[in-house]
């Protein structure tokens, strides 16, 4: 019982990091810019992995495409509106939210092929892999083109 | 092939992200910050559900518990030597290198409690949730209080 007591204030001084309705700017901003830099350091290392340049394991290469996969999953909840261009450190455009509805389809574009990409890492299938990530990088691309500015 | 060729394009890019040996400080900082960034806010989301603050769906829960595993298993990956207090912007004190097994321990610790909160979020059992926060909590708390600057 005192375990669970030591855990829950530890947890209250954490759960202020929590992405909720009325957060503040600059904390959606460094959650949703967290996300993304873990996703592109995992896409990086399965890269490397595919070109040869990087030998994972296995056990790796599969925690890297569950980090991928995961991150797309939970990345979006950051973009809170309110917080592009104006609000802070960012290279949000305010088109994300004038255009939400486009913004969610590059989202779900991305949530569809990263799953390719965990099942091509499970089955440590190196083609699969380089085909799963350019659904990936390509889906990355395509969003950054149209509402992350220069 | 096209949308390979486009994809390699974009990783290649991407991969100047990816934490590797003789990466510049503020890299690896950023990687590791990134990581514990999520891994708190995803704590404090699974905490805020197991005291009826929030409402989280089976669905969110196991997402989140799979978060919080997978960056305690990423994250230690950017504490590498020569990124302490006096290399950039962060709490990490040089006692993280200097007592490397201890350090270890820690990361070895909070590895094997994340899966256990990962287990209960699955079977969406309340009581093994708040137990397994206490043990997530604690780890964190252990961790911070010696190797965490102030």
């Amino acid at each position: 019982m005192k375990k669970v007591l030591l855990g829950a204030a530890v947890l209250a001084a954490l759960a202020a990091g929590a992405v909720q309705a009325q957060v503040p700017a600059d904390r959606s901003i460094k959650y949703r810019q967290s996300a993304l830099t873990i996703m592109a350091n995992h896409v990086g290392r399965i890269g490397a992995h595919a070109k040869g340049e990087r030998q994972l394991t296995p056990a790796q290469l599969e925690l890297s495409a569950q980090v991928v996969q995961d991150m797309s999953m939970v990345a979006f909840d950051g973009f809170i509106e309110g917080t592009d261009q104006s609000s802070g450190a960012t290279k949000a455009k305010p088109e994300i939210w004038k255009e939400w509805a486009k913004f969610k389809g590059e989202q779900t574009k991305l949530q569809g092929e990263t799953p390719k990409l965990l099942a091509a890492a499970k089955a440590n299938d190196i083609k699969a892999i380089q085909a799963a990530l350019g659904g990936v990088g390509g889906s990355c691309k395509s969003c950054h083109d149209t509402f992350r500015a220069q």
